[in-house]
């Protein structure tokens, strides 16, 4: 099967025809899996692609039509139990590692409940009141789409037969402008100001103040992390956070994950390493500690905001053209070599702690992003597998330093 | 889809007709099963439906076709990796907990491999040399016919909404005929000393001093364990073994497993709990904590040996007629109350060791038994999950004491 | 044994009294205890007494007089290899795990050690360009002087006994001002600015942007600590972080550590609690739930510093006179209602993460503060077991947000 | 200081005398000990000294002074807390790996107690219904000696500076005698069945059945053991129980406990290895895996058990005249060449299992042997750390097949 060709919608669009888009675009990535790889999950982090497909339509099921359509009659009782993910205002729920054991329901009974869900939402659409939280769960269900692809790609590649999700070949990479970006410092406004949705945790817009620095055009690529290890950048303490270098012992670290020998494993299954490509799947360890070996620093994440800002505006930082570009597939359009969006996800070195004046949401959604924001680290940007206008200039990503099965990257910075 | 029915055959039929008799009732087993429940694995003792399936081809492949078929060529060559099970002089192989990843190949094509295998067999029936090995391949089947039904067991009761493997309900216990079986002591002869086949581990034959004892004619009940419980036996550290004392209050173990409030998970979901089948599930250190409260003991295995021998006599020891009375179902047809085999595995007090002069076989083969002897008990008689025809009184079962997800149960003894 | 009376000597002092001064009131704390006392460890976390005693000679010796005293041979040649502490560059050491089993090399080598190395540090006072070295010797002597306290309560915390580390009883708690030190916002310099030592990680000073906020004149008490138990708050998953949460569930948190009904361990043994003083021995996660709880937040590192350095400027932000004044004991004098230092340190909502143009020193030293950067929360003040004189508006203390066997507590924050 | 020579009397001399020695004794063994020495726990497994001397005290004023002195007097009312080891029957009791945070009591507090037991004693030694249970004491403390030493060999291995316990220079090995003892098979009585002490494991006595074998008249020696690694012993999976292999791969087993090149741990540290010394710190695993190695086998203990009696006869089984020969010091006499005891505890293939009719004691001493069968398997003999007298050849010394800080090593054995 080839790769999914995603029909998507920009922010224009109404907001019933948006919905149906994203729906269908998750169920297109699905659409290449059996019923077998939809269901297995490889680690606590990762959740089964059936899973994903069901905990979205019980986003939807709970916070818009349970909540809000006063004759609404869960499709089926006892599934809220599986497919809460976190939501502790939502009750009990089953145990993370335990989502690989859902062998029911169904691939069948989950597009089934999609399909009546899809159906029961719309009246939903005319409730001006509820726009926020549609906006609120069609973001959710495309930051699932972005996990279904890499949560996938975990669990194919623990597969010692190195089985492909679909078919094709990995694309060359397209060069990248040299050069860095300067900023004079001084007072910038940073978080979500324009209009549009943004997460919670992209707010209040607040000022900070910079100091003179660069941020480089390009992403590090393969090629330079071949040679942060040929100079032995796994063996130099020196170059290592404390907690990294002792993640580097305890596991053993002496690569990117995905690399063996000049391969990687991609959603069509091991290539040949492309050296041009940016450097993906590393952990902030590895981001910090190569930003060292190069006489550099990761930006923070003000910064790396900042410059965004002076490129694209907060519109149009996530090109809506950019399509959902998963790692093994061309481009369908060249991306701008100044974009700071699209291939990997970018390490700054700022932890992820609220903004000046954030307050949570109300209710179960409050759960959304707060409570999070102890011990990971901020990630600023877009991947190849992010859905094209998901991201913008002021969003937040966050995961712990160690992880790194998501598609994430690094972008040197130095002081000026 | 309702219960397979097995069509089997006993001992006296054609190598060949028993042959495809076990593979056709491996496949039936399966057959409820979708490929996702045929993929998952819930912990590491246990294994996906689909490897089981898979790993019995393997071993006919390995130690039938490619040893013995010189023009033989593998039908793929990467599946030996993923399908061996612990064979060392194999070489290397997949790590056990990762056999719950193996999403590809599918049952498709497992099936179809299993079907080039059994063709490829035909020439092989002929070859009187190598009638013991077939025979060991066949028992072996049998081993992972009854392996699958408790592995998928325990990955279905995984699932909060304890799905069915298959319609019907679970009869009424047969009744248990009451007493005791006496033994005046002396010398028996036990181990396998018959015609037919045995494992390596049930010879050589030899003989042993008794003391005089009484075994129990019954199986203890559900409602015999719940008068444990109510008498508080969970909590009388007086009654268990140390280890066993620590493995209850490090795992706040209260039942055996698969029991909750008046409920036992089954094959066909959850099911009211009859006080008068044989209770099932339990650990040795469950086992050997009710024998003390009974005031009785566990036997030896060669006590238990030694009144099977007297009732029954080697060849007949498991009734052919008994069927593969998965523990959902109604037998097919009753048993003598006399039998000491069928409904549950029957803890004994011996460890699994050697007998005297015992020599594993040489090659891989070498390694079905001997080096699994340390660390585990012996289990006699045969459960309701056990193929018919498979077991005998020489037949030695083991476990590990904390193990419980087998159809685990005990008979009474004491001293005379 | 009463209380150690600490002689110590303010920054005027010269150099070498001050070094006296700092070595002696070392020996002073290990004094009340025993051979035995000081040699267990209780965790990883935490070091032996003796292994303090040791590890902070050995940073003397090993970069004052070994680097700059041409003919000074080490006293012992493998003691380096045991009490190196986390210098790579220093080369391999003894697990962190083992120092508890370091039985020998006994007090009394050590303390000859001690001795030896007072004597050869004598013509090093006269270099100028050693004095920031000496400087860092001593700050880091001191640091471990707390450590020393903090670990020796912990490990005796483990003895059923509730053995007592001196004699005498606690004091009752000072009266705390109420109210609440407003900051208008806007543009504050943070950072070390003045002369005087400081450590690299207090550097360089720069600008910050501060919202208007308020900062609690006093630190939360005990009593107010049982209202949050009181009021469930140890069950309410809402006001917890998500990593706070799993925390409490996974280690069965209900109350901060050393707390016991109505008790609290101290280093004088079981005594009851005083419900006027500060709140102790809490981690992040706590201090964060609380403050949740109370409507407020924890504040920033910097609105922190920014009101310390209103009211005391940074000379004299720990009141020299303010003494040693570990928990159990009498402050020898009363400290200032309006002062942000002693008591107990407190949580920051801040990570700990370098200042912009931060640059780790060159050499084994720049391992001092730099690498642990990541997954730490900083706390600002000084404790009871702070010793006098060494904290400052510009201190950064840090650690993990689970730890809590350092005098830990919180000072809440709002915005205005 | 020197060895301790251990000041002994046999069975015939009176009761008080010989508990009086065996008082001694003990604390002759730690004399040579610090406190902090006496204070630590390398493992679990593993006790501090000064736990040691205290638990055999609580053992006499628990189950002889407090249950058979009606006016006596707890010495100490939270001690019995600290110094229980695992009789449930007494309550509850600190955790077993928190017996190294015991720096509290001191050891003179441990020796006034155990002063004012030995005084208390005085007049149970007339009354003759006590006899049995004073035998146990003894036998009870003899243990502990043997555990005392090996634990604390243990201990100070941890320590990277290889201390050594006392003075004095390991002596060479004795010869052995070569050949084998022959056994032609047959009912053999086994078990204790002379007069004088015995554990109850050691009954009843009864008859088993052997087949002709034979074992060999000496130990495997260091020599040996060298080949077998040369051979690539420690890498020839087909070697290995099954068990074994998985503790070798993962705790990267390669040579006995305390072996470093050509050197080897002892108590007065590290010594040149002696190569016609017995091995000795091997596990059960690599006891069976040599014996594999070798074409050989390991005895089982009733195999052991007719070798020993038909050269010995129960009551001369240990030579009393054989001391305390701790692995580093010179036998103050020769063993005959004969002697299955002393050097090395011998691992056998069995089980350890209750004799028939076995039956634990009444009260809290029945679980002093009873409750530990299961998972653990015999050895026979003494070792050069066993208090002489202390053994037979109805001695049943037991262990997990993993461990190996005793001094076990093996003797092999053969069909016939």
């Amino acid at each position: 099967m080839p790769r999914p060709v995603p029909v998507s919608l920009n922010e224009g669009a109404p907001l019933a025809a948006r919905f149906h888009a994203v729906r269908a675009l998750t169920e297109a990535l699905a659409a290449p899996l059996s019923e077998a790889d939809a269901t297995i999950q490889s680690m606590e982090d990762a959740s089964p692609t059936k899973w994903h497909l069901a905990h979205v339509t019980w986003f939807w099921e709970t916070f818009l039509l349970r909540d809000n359509l006063p004759d609404y009659r869960l499709f089926n009782e006892r599934w809220p139990f599986i497919f809460n993910s976190y939501y502790e205002a939502e009750g009990e729920r089953i145990a993370r590692f335990s989502r690989g054991m859902l062998s029911r329901p169904t691939m069948a009974e989950i597009v089934e409940w999609r399909a009546h869900v899809d159906q029961a939402m719309t009246p939903l659409f005319e409730r001006e009141d509820l726009v926020p939280l549609i906006e609120l769960g069609l973001a959710h269900e495309q930051q699932h789409q972005e996990l279904l692809l890499t949560d996938i790609k975990h669990a194919l590649f623990q597969n010692p037969l190195g089985p492909a999700m679909w078919d094709g070949a990995s694309p060359r990479a397209a060069a990248q402008a040299d050069g860095w970006y300067a900023h004079p410092g001084g007072v910038a406004r940073v978080g979500h100001q324009a209009s549009g949705f943004a997460f919670d945790n992209e707010g209040p817009a607040h000022r900070v103040l910079l100091e003179p620095f660069e941020l480089s055009a390009r992403l590090v690529t393969n090629r330079e992390w071949d040679e942060f290890i040929v100079d032995g950048g796994y063996q130099s303490a020196g170059l290592w956070l404390s907690d990294g270098w002792a993640w580097v012992k305890r596991e053993g670290i002496c690569a990117p994950l995905y690399w063996h020998e000049g391969d990687q494993f991609t959603h069509v299954g091991w290539q040949a390493r492309d050296p041009d490509a940016p450097v993906t799947h590393i952990s902030y360890f590895e981001a910090d500690a190569f930003a060292t070996w190069a006489g550099c620093r990761l930006p923070t994440e003000f910064e790396w905001e900042a410059i965004a800002r002076g490129q694209e505006g907060e519109a149009a930082a996530h090109d809506p053209a950019a399509g959902n570009q998963i790692d093994t597939a061309a481009p369908p359009m060249p991306r701008g070599s100044a974009g700071l969006f699209g291939d990997a996800w970018q390490y700054t070195r700022s932890a992820y702690l609220p903004y000046p004046r954030f307050k949570p949401a109300a209710g179960a959604v409050g759960e959304y992003n707060g409570k999070f924001m102890s011990g990971q680290v901020v990630l600023r940007g877009a991947s190849c597998a992010t859905p094209r206008g998901h991201s913008r200039a002021s969003y937040r990503n966050f995961f712990y330093p160690h992880q790194r099965w998501q598609f994430t990257g690094l972008r040197l910075a130095k002081d000026l």
